[in-house]
């Protein structure tokens, strides 16, 4: 067990519901840290990593109602990559939730094993998965009914043409978004990941999926719009259902010491950028 | 670097082949060692995983061409988990091809992390990935010439027919193959993962990959036909372009001290059923 405290674990939609309410926020900062990026101040740390994470977390846990950990990040490194996770790990309020994205998926007794190290040992709030081997391979991860799983459905990135968007008028991305749907009916904790990038195919899957929550990734360094992404992805009900996500445009505003109120600076602006806009919908 | 030699080290799919010469096998055994399930006479050993698969290694290490770590049973262990793999990659003969079994699979930057985890720190010769996000996702694994990429294409749970199997008429997993071979063209290190349950479907995408190299699973536990999967899926040219891969029905033979003999004799068994055909073939 990593973040260590006694209480019940609090199921992580709700979670993620007082988090967006408290911070007034649907930011959520990508932590993806890379050695090779971090600010020369910290380079003789003992475990740099760690130390840039914490310092990113204090500038901005008031700020997000989620953080995101890409686990090849630390993966990359091994035991101790894995060290500086579990670490960093114990720096985040328990109030904020903590989505570790790993984009894992394989047969049922082996993901049963994925999902045990995610939600038991490292005790992530919300994974991200593959859809593509179906359901049965994604069962393990939404038996655990207090954590999210994000499903892959629509990826921000080129190749995602290959097989998301076919064929052309039964794109595979809407016959996923339609499937997690039913699963979200039948396990009510079953998110999507959809990318930034394409306002009209997240209408088309918010229409599909009215009421569930959207994890969004290719703001910022991937020049995603965060008005198209509102106004065509917020939740037909409940709190927003986005959780709008920034790693790079964040994490790396600045390289200098105060490389930790730069990314605050960074985080709080595109708090605002989206509230504006939240705030100009709701006078409408 | 886990798996310790200064040889520069060798193409992987010529390795393959030379490795299924050698030990006239197209057998490979899957190290999904679960700790709950080890030989009683091993429970009070400093790491219990390790001394087992150390065994498994020894006795079955002239009868195979490769074995397969899925990554899942190692990492639900944390660091001390990492720590067996690592050790268990060093008893393996450098002249059997090591594929390491993660399903791996996410943007650029990201992937190629992963890929450098797996080939660069733990030295796999051979990983598998998720199709979804497309090339560029895969990229940064096909980029490592000299080692073996599977992209899984048929799964053989059930839930593979949710996506895979879907439109009926051109089916996902058959547009995965059709990229699959254009990969293999670009780079020549594209392999495929074909569930050994569905030898139909295995006939035509042999018939749209002539030449590649599949790692089938499902044979064993998961019942599939080693007559039906020999007939279908054997390559057109090259050594036999096929990699069987049993995991259960070898490790876990027997739960006696003897559990090495039992999953050797379940090998050479496997390999005796596999061969039977070929030799038959040869001979028609």
């Amino acid at each position: 067990m990593v973040r260590g405290n006694d209480r019940k674990p609090m199921n992580a939609q709700a979670k993620l519901d007082q988090a967006i309410r408290r911070s007034r926020s649907l930011v959520c900062v990508g932590l993806d840290t890379d050695p090779a990026r971090l600010p020369a101040c910290l380079r003789k740390h003992k475990d740099p990593v760690t130390a840039f994470n914490r310092s990113i977390i204090a500038a901005t846990a008031d700020l997000v109602c989620a953080y995101k950990l890409n686990l090849a990040f630390y993966e990359a490194y091994g035991g101790r990559g894995l060290s500086s996770l579990e670490r960093t790990l114990a720096f985040i309020p328990s109030r904020v939730l903590v989505i570790l994205d790993g984009k894992r998926g394989d047969i049922g007794n082996t993901s049963s094993l994925y999902a045990r190290s995610l939600f038991d040992h490292y005790r992530a709030d919300a994974v991200t998965v593959h859809p593509y081997m179906g359901y049965d391979s994604l069962a393990p991860f939404f038996e655990y009914r207090d954590k999210l799983t994000f499903v892959l459905c629509l990826t921000s990135n080129p190749g995602a043409r290959q097989f998301q968007w076919q064929p052309a008028r039964r794109p595979l991305y809407l016959a996923v978004a339609k499937k997690a749907h039913q699963w979200q009916a039948r396990t009510g904790n079953c998110g999507l990941v959809m990318g930034g990038t394409y306002p009209a195919a997240l209408k088309r899957v918010r229409r599909l999926c009215p009421g569930q929550t959207f994890l969004i990734p290719g703001i910022g360094a991937q020049a995603g719009d965060v008005k198209k992404v509102l106004s065509n992805g917020l939740a037909a009900r409940g709190v927003a259902g986005l959780v709008i996500n920034s790693s790079r445009g964040i994490i790396y505003a600045d390289s200098s010491k105060r490389f930790d109120l730069a990314a605050r600076e960074q985080a709080r602006q595109l708090r605002e950028e989206i509230n504006n806009y939240l705030i100009f919908k709701q006078k409408a």
